[in-house]
């Protein structure tokens, strides 16, 4: 292959870090739509030689020959892929595009995509030929959000291409960036089927655990101690129950869902796990309601506070947050509700929501507090503190249980 | 505590290797039910010192202050928890119980059976009071039939009391068997649940991949595949599907619907694994008519061979094998169907079964083949011998997939 031109479409929490890695390497061009975005990251690294980020210069496309999509693949109102980001990013490289170049995508999609989807798109666009006249590969991302441990060197890398060549190219290119490995794969579906399990395997088992959860509840057993227990086994896997939300755990069951339907078969377990994951607000809704009721503690006259709003724990975001769409519910039952949490930037947020925020919980103020999301400032922060935002009678959900469970009055 | 004598109720995979280890530290003595198997012990080891078993000498048990109950816990033809083994070990243990003395329960049961269940049949019929005259302990088995590296001495064990003294009897005597360390609970209904949750995660997570298995069928990729793929991200656990018998995996989640339905839940997830793990049987059946068909062989003047007869591999045990059930179902229609299993005792099998059994399967004789255990005397055996059993038009099924996909009919 001639000199490598590398183009990232997408500079996301996936797209960003790659990009960053592979301009150590490559002549490396990274594209997003997000104006403000490049604006921020173009101040952000004005002094670094070759820092070449735009979201309108297409011109430098001519130069690229290897172009890696990583936009977000989200689902639809109806649960559906919203596959508009890959097609938009695919038909701009198609216009670029020429004679032996490859195309790789990142993105979580279902088994037959790549080849089936965005290949046709790719070839109407740019009048050539798939497999004979530009190559497709397809290297699911794996990154953990919020995960220090588990960055995009140390994480082992699938590359799959139909071809031997594509492969051992683009195996070539990510293995100087990954540390970790790469995992090469003759069959691009298998890689996107592999992709696309994963997550579906942590929903369903979460999923589990919160069937669990609603269980021992009952019984008064408390979960995270049997899940401790159960730990002790060596082929237990620790999953603990929670809120799923975020644009992974929650999103990629229904792709394979998707096209399980297409071919006629209705998924049970997938969509079981699916939908008992979706009802947790409403149940933690429900427990929260009766808890005030048996200390009557009426909902519509509290102060209610939410201690983190974020999907998942040591992240500023909080897109398809579940604690946003407990935050909904409560709001309109009750008097007051604040969020807090010290994480979320608040300048990404929209201002409906953002004026409930504070910046500081008051003392002595609210009749109820939900901790559902278990940052470590809240751990640190400790009990005491988070106790003396509470009214005298008051009621205080532990979620995720990261204090004594007899301190609360509900863990999950 | 006094001098320690030890009974074992239930010899069977779980009491057995327990009396074994017990005996050689503790005065310990071996009950069993089943005469045939007491004559056998006996005789295999009548040249061992302090080696006592019995069906019928209840005398030692009133030297005995520590009972184990290593009793089946099966379900009933409608799924509900057969508890009638530990029901009826429970009451011969009151009849002999004196001050003080602690009853031991290791069989799998659901939160609370140890406490409300056992504990009141071992005071009636003793007149003896629970946690005042005697007391009781939980500390479930996690033995691994057929698995040669997870072995008593080697599998971390959870001791559960109500109360220390006897948490550190119980566990103090476990210690002295055990190399991989005692894990106390305080609480036994903690241990209860821990227990089983194990195998209905199990259960579950076969499910899913059966499912998967179901889906990836359709779109033409081989699943073993996609699981290899997916497990080389770091938090993936590693699943293959098959058939779900035996009495553990298949059974435990009963256990917990069944707590569940009695606390006005209905489980949604661990009946949804459970479900479709039961109907993998017809699935395979279903597949394997088709393929027939698609070879224009009629099943109906057929020769059929099942290769493995056992609920899993490399283990003699047949007791709720799926494949018996495959077999039965082929037997209605079909014309021969054989058994081959190397590795069962015949001596064991019913009479109605046994006649299926051959010990060395024909030369060209079979119409279709289905390895349906994957036990390592069939890999060993080769895929060629294998074909040499089949006639020239032929369906081969290699079920758990141990051979190279291209060359089989089917995988799961």
């Amino acid at each position: 292959m001639k000199k490598i031109n590398i183009a990232v479409i997408g500079l996301g929490y996936v797209g960003l870090p790659l990009f960053e890695e592979l301009r150590k390497y490559f002549n490396t061009f990274g594209f997003d739509k997000d104006q403000k975005k490049i604006n921020f990251l173009k101040k952000k690294n004005k002094n670094k030689k070759n820092y070449y980020v735009t979201s309108n210069d297409y011109s430098v496309l001519n130069k690229v020959n290897l172009y890696i999509v990583t936009v977000p693949t989200p689902i639809k109102k109806n649960k559906s892929p919203d596959l508009s980001f890959i097609k938009s990013a695919s038909v701009t490289i198609a216009k670029f595009m020429q004679k032996d170049d490859i195309v790789v995508y990142e993105s979580t999609v279902y088994p037959g995509v790549t080849d089936n989807y965005c290949a046709p798109i790719l070839e109407k666009y740019s009048k050539l030929k798939y497999n004979k006249d530009f190559y497709c590969a397809y290297s699911p991302e794996r990154i953990n959000p919020g995960d220090k441990n588990h960055t995009l060197r140390k994480i082992r890398k699938i590359v799959a291409a139909n071809n031997p060549k594509t492969l051992n190219i683009v195996s070539s290119i990510y293995n100087k960036i990954i540390d970790a490995g790469i995992y090469k794969i003759k069959d691009i579906q298998i890689a996107e089927a592999a992709k696309v399990i994963e997550n579906t395997q942590r929903d369903l088992n979460i999923a589990f655990v919160n069937e669990l959860s609603i269980i021992f509840n009952k019984l008064g057993i408390n979960t995270k101690k049997v899940i401790e227990a159960a730990g002790t086994k060596w082929n237990f896997s620790k999953f603990y129950p929670g809120l799923v939300g975020g644009h992974c755990i929650g999103i990629d069951p229904y792709y394979l869902s998707y096209i399980a339907k297409k071919n006629n078969y209705k998924s049970k377990i997938i969509l079981a796990g699916r939908k008992l994951n979706e009802q947790m607000v409403n149940y933690i809704y429900s427990q929260f309601k009766n808890k005030l009721k048996l200390k009557k503690i009426n909902l519509s006259k509290s102060n209610i506070l939410i201690m983190g709003i974020t999907f998942k724990e040591n992240t500023d975001d909080f897109r398809n947050s579940k604690s946003i769409e407990l935050f909904y519910k409560l709001k309109k039952e009750s008097r007051i509700v604040h969020i807090f949490d010290p994480l979320v930037n608040l300048e990404n947020m929209n201002n409906e929501l953002k004026k409930y925020f504070i910046s500081k919980p008051k003392k002595n103020f609210y009749d109820g507090i939900l901790l559902t999301v278990p940052h470590k400032t809240f751990k640190n922060m400790g009990l005491q503190k988070i106790k003396s935002f509470q009214k005298k009678i008051n009621i205080f959900f532990d979620i995720k249980n990261i204090f004594n469970s007899s301190k609360s009055d509900f863990t999950l």
